[in-house]
């Protein structure tokens, strides 16, 4: 079975998006995985499949329902599916790289996407969604989020990027952040490629990318060398 | 003059894409912000337009090349251009929400998106590209990345969210994850809206709020609790 990626969301329209062109495209028609939307607003209430509601307690902003979500994601996933039931949310546990393999060496991953102020807590109780943020900041919805997640564990998937890329090398793989790169020319605008990349010593070559990547982390992101919580 | 944002990339298919839909396509309609969209392969060389090359000092993968990436850059962005250069890189300056406060401030972005191994390091230089990072994952290129960014920045444009959101209470605004919400109906599956919600009682929601902030900040993210470096 390919990976399997079911999402509920309130733009089904946002899907594939960028993820039907380049190489998560072309694994999608070749079916080395797949993606179904369903849209929450068919599980609204009344004639104008109302979703969400004013905060309990007041404040500006509305809340996606809990009986609303609940039903979508019961409607959308079959019992006895194992797949994680994540919910993007900026509160969420921190995607990293080897989260993202975890989740790709899985069957596939239902994703919801909230809008709005946020959604019902007893939903993410009562379904025991998994909370998940791909960074520190605040976007319009979960949607553009889903996208990056799955844009990265797709990519991971068997055949999808072919021997484009060895996958050993790239940041965070080793824990550092990558070294930096040069093709030709061998001298643009009077820069020079460093000679040891021209060298064709290969230990040497290793040695320059191993010290610049300890460099670039060290400057730019000391917090990748502390020891891991 | 309305927010503009100059995106270079292999895929301009890809754009508006998300961003054409709901909040953010609705102000791009309106003109509050404005996206275009130039294809680094037309300053491809030869008849293929050929815009990549292999690694100096070998490895898999390929490498965006410094000489048609500048010409892509010299072409799209006008001299005397003031607007920040962003690489959509793993290896950048964490996106956090203070920044792209800054980002959506200002004039607007040219946002460079690379595909394939990395970018030629001496463009970076050259052409003083701040590489800015989503998260700490791997992406297939930097458009996703790019959509994220804007995504958060156009929503903080004047207008785009008219009062949706208070932008005040949400998560990281205050340097904490955002508490818990709760909307109608005030049980379902036999879970309460917490009493305190329900009291009319405005400071002592304020409190509970602010409490359970802090409680699942120090929780989930201890980090953010910690001094800035």
């Amino acid at each position: 079975m390919p990976f399997h990626a079911t999402l509920l969301t309130l733009y089904p329209e946002m899907f594939p998006g960028p993820l039907g062109v380049s190489l998560a495209g072309r694994a999608l028609e070749r079916g080395d995985w797949r993606l179904e939307t369903f849209n929450i607003r068919e599980h609204g209430e009344g004639r104008h499949r109302l979703v969400d509601d004013t905060p309990a307690g007041g404040s500006p902003g509305m809340v996606l329902r809990a009986d609303v979500l609940a039903s979508a994601i019961d409607a959308a996933v079959p019992e006895g599916d194992a797949r994680p039931r994540l919910l993007m949310s900026p509160r969420g546990r921190p995607l990293t790289q080897g989260f993202v393999r975890e989740l790709a060496a899985g069957e596939g991953v239902v994703v919801v996407c909230g809008r709005f102020e946020g959604v019902d807590e007893r939903v993410i109780e009562g379904r025991g969604l998994l909370e998940v943020s791909i960074g520190d900041y605040i976007l319009s919805g979960g949607e553009m989020a889903a996208l990056v997640l799955l844009d990265a564990a797709v990519r991971l998937l068997p055949g999808v990027m072919g021997n484009a890329l060895s996958g050993e090398a790239e940041s965070f793989e080793g824990g550092l952040l990558e070294h930096p790169h040069y093709t030709r020319p061998s001298v643009w605008e009077g820069r020079e490629i460093p000679a040891v990349l021209r060298s064709g010593d290969h230990g040497a070559v290793a040695r320059w990318r191993r010290a610049e990547a300890e460099r670039l982390t060290r400057e730019r992101r000391p917090d990748l060398l502390l020891p891991r919580r």
